[in-house]
C-alpha cells in the first residue's frame, strides 16, 4: 500500500469543509484546519488529519460544541482563565494563546489556563504563534489517562506534552515539543503496523510488569513516563506530566488525572468529573521584557551553532537542535506534498460521503 | 566509617560562621546557610554542607564575591533581570525569588532571570518560597557542562534542574525537583564509593559509547540526558535541559551551554565567556490569579489522594507524590539529626581550622 500524496492546500480545503459541515463558522473551520494540519506538515502524522474523523465522532457524541462562545472567566494583568465552551481545542487553544500574547505585550508575560476544551492537536502549533512577536511561547495540555506513574498499575496521566518555542536570529527557531512519556502513542501504532516489539521502557502490561508488546494498552497495560522505570528516572517524567496536569487542569478548573475525558467517542465519559472538559496552559514571554530581542537572538544563534558543531558519536551525522526534524519535514512536505496511508484516505473519503462532501482529490 | 549525626542548628551555626568569615554580611551568611542546608535536611546530601569548602575555594579563587550588590537591571510589571554581582547563588536566588513573588502579588505572576550568579544549591528551596503566599513557585539554573546531548560526544549542558512547587490544602505541597539527566552527579558518587557499576543510560564514555563506569566523567565521558539514548527519549531530556539553559542563561545575559563556569575552583574558567557568571530563572504564579486558592487546594488534595490510592505494582508499597521522599527525610532529620560521612566532617573541620573557626561539635 503506497502512500498517496496530497498538497497542503488540498488537505486544508477538505478539512475546513468538514469542520464547516459540522457547524463551525468559516473562521473557526479555518483555524481548526490550520491547527490540525500543522501536525501533518511537521511529520507528526498521529496528530493530524488522520484524527479528523475522530473529532467528528466526538461532535456526533455531543462532546464537542461546534459553535463555542469562548470566554475569559477570570483575569489579572498577566493571567487569564478561558472557558472553551466545549469547543474544539484546535480553536480554543489559538484563542487562548492570542490572549497570552496580548498580555505579554502589556506587562511582559501572559499565562492562560483553559478549561472546558478538547484535544488541541500538537502543542508546537500554539507555542509557535509567539515567535513572530519576538516572544517565547509555551503550550501544554492534559489528556486522557494512558500513563502509569512510577510504581503504579493504574493509568493516572495523559501523555501531557510540553512545548517551548524560542526565536533565534539567522538560525531557525528552537522548538522543543515533547510528550512526557518515553514514547508517544503514535510510535506504538507504527510498531503495531510493522509487527515489531517496543523497546524496553515504553510500556508495561496490566500487572505493571515491563512489556515489549506494542498492543499492551489494549490489554490493560500503560505507557510509561519518560525514563521508563525508577532506575532510569521515570519519577522525573511522571513529575513533569503531573506539572502539565496541574497547570492545565487544576489551575483552570478542567478535569485532571484519570478523570480527563477520552479521545475515542466510543469510550464512556468518566463517571466522576472534578472539572470541565480538557485543560490547556498557554504562555508567552516577551524577550525584551528581559533583554533586547536582538541580543537574545544573536546569542540563540551562537547557542544553536555551538550545538550543531558539537562532535558526534560514531554513525551520527550531527547533533540536532530541538525542532530540526519537524522543520525539515515541513520544508519537504510543502514542496512534495503530504503522504497519507490508504487506510487514512479511505477513512477520510468515508467521512466525506457520510457528510455529503466531495472526496479527496485523486 | 559510621556517619556522625549533627543537629540542623549545629550545622547552620557552623555554616553561617564560615560564610561570615569569608566576608558575607550576617544576613547574607544566614540566607546562604539556610539555602545550603535545605539540601541536607531534605536528603540531597550531594548539594549541601558537603559542598561548603567548595564554595570557599571559589571565593579564594576570586570567583565569588562575598559582598555582592545585587541589582535589578531591567524590568517590566511581570519580569525582571537581576545582576547577582558574582554573589553566592545561595543568596542571589532567594533575592530574585522575592522579586518574582512581589511581582506576582501585583500582576498575577512574576518571572526573574538572573545573570552573574553562582551555584544556588537545590532548586526546591527557592521554588518553595512561593508556597506560603499561595503561589506556585518555579526555579531553574544552568550549570557547568557535564551532559552530552543526544548524538554528541561533547558535553554541552549542565544537569540543569527544574523545580515546580504547588501548594495543596490538607495534603503537603507538591514539589517536583529534578535534574534533566537520567541521574544526577551525586548518584554517581554514591556508586563510586560502593564500587558499583551504573545502570545503562546514565553515562557514556569519551567516545560516546554506552558505559557503566561511575568514573566515566573523569576519563572524558559524560552524563546523559533524561531518557539515556534516542530510543528511550534522550532528545526530550536534552530539550528540557536546553530550555533551562535558554531561560536561565540566554534571557538573562549569563553564560550558557559549554561556557558556564565550573564548580571546582581548580578547573580553569572557560576561555570564551558569552555572558556573566551562572544563570537562574525563578517564577511565581499567584493561584488566585487563576481561581480561588481554596478551590485549587481542594482539587490538589483530591489529585494527591487519587495518586496515593492508585494500585501499585508488585513489591511497591505506594505511588509517591513528587516531594514525598524529601519531605519525609526532612521530618526524620529534624528529629534525629543530619548524618555526615567522616570524610565530610574531616573536610569541614579542616576548613574551620584554615579559617580559624571552631570545629564542628563532637
Amino acid at each position: 500500500m503506497a502512500d498517496q500524496l496530497f498538497s497542503y492546500q488540498q488537505l486544508f480545503n477538505f478539512t475546513s469543509k468538514v469542520f464547516q459541515k459540522i457547524g463551525c463558522s468559516d473562521e473557526h473551520a479555518d483555524v481548526a484546519a490550520k491547527s490540525l494540519l500543522s501536525a501533518d506538515i511537521r511529520g507528526i502524522d498521529s496528530h493530524g488529519v488522520a484524527r479528523l474523523s475522530g473529532y467528528v465522532r466526538l461532535w456526533e457524541a455531543q462532546r464537542i460544541n461546534a459553535k463555542p462562545v469562548m470566554k475569559v472567566i477570570h483575569e489579572t494583568l498577566s493571567t487569564a482563565v478561558v472557558d472553551g465552551d466545549k469547543g474544539l481545542g484546535l480553536v480554543v487553544a489559538p484563542f487562548a494563546m492570542k490572549i497570552a500574547i496580548e498580555k505579554a505585550k502589556q506587562v511582559g508575560t501572559g499565562w492562560v489556563s483553559v478549561q472546558n476544551s478538547n484535544h488541541f492537536g500538537i502543542a508546537a502549533h500554539h507555542a509557535m504563534m509567539a515567535l513572530e512577536y519576538d516572544m517565547i511561547g509555551m503550550a501544554m495540555t492534559n489528556a486522557s489517562p494512558l500513563v502509569a506513574p512510577t510504581f503504579s498499575i493504574d493509568k493516572m496521566l495523559g501523555t501531557n506534552p510540553i512545548c517551548v518555542a524560542a526565536p533565534a536570529g539567522e538560525e531557525p527557531a528552537f522548538v522543543a515539543d515533547l510528550a512526557t512519556t518515553t514514547a508517544a502513542n503514535g510510535k506504538l501504532e507504527i510498531l503495531q503496523r510493522k509487527n515489531l516489539q517496543t523497546p524496553d521502557g515504553w510500556v508495561q502490561d496490566k500487572d505493571g510488569n515491563p512489556s515489549n508488546d506494542p498492543h499492551a494498552l489494549k490489554t490493560g497495560g500503560a505507557l510509561l513516563p519518560l525514563g521508563g522505570d525508577k532506575e532510569h528516572g521515570s519519577h522525573k517524567g511522571y513529575a513533569l506530566g503531573a506539572v502539565v496536569d496541574i497547570f492545565s487542569g487544576l489551575l483552570s478548573g478542567a478535569n485532571y488525572a484519570p478523570w480527563v475525558p477520552p479521545f475515542p467517542a466510543y469510550v464512556p465519559m468518566p463517571a466522576q468529573q472534578p472539572g470541565k472538559g480538557i485543560g490547556h496552559f498557554l504562555g508567552a514571554m516577551r524577550i525584551d521584557a528581559f533583554r533586547p530581542a536582538n541580543d537574545f537572538k544573536k546569542h540563540m544563534d551562537h547557542w544553536i551553532r555551538g550545538f550543531r558543531s558539537a562532535k558526534t558519536i560514531a554513525g551520527e551525522e550531527r547533533v540536532l537542535i530541538p525542532g530540526d526534524p519537524e522543520r525539515e519535514m515541513a520544508i519537504l512536505r510543502e514542496k512534495e506534498g503530504i503522504p497519507l496511508l490508504d487506510v487514512v484516505v479511505n477513512d477520510l473519503n468515508g467521512l466525506a460521503q457520510r457528510l455529503a462532501l466531495s472526496s479527496l482529490p485523486q
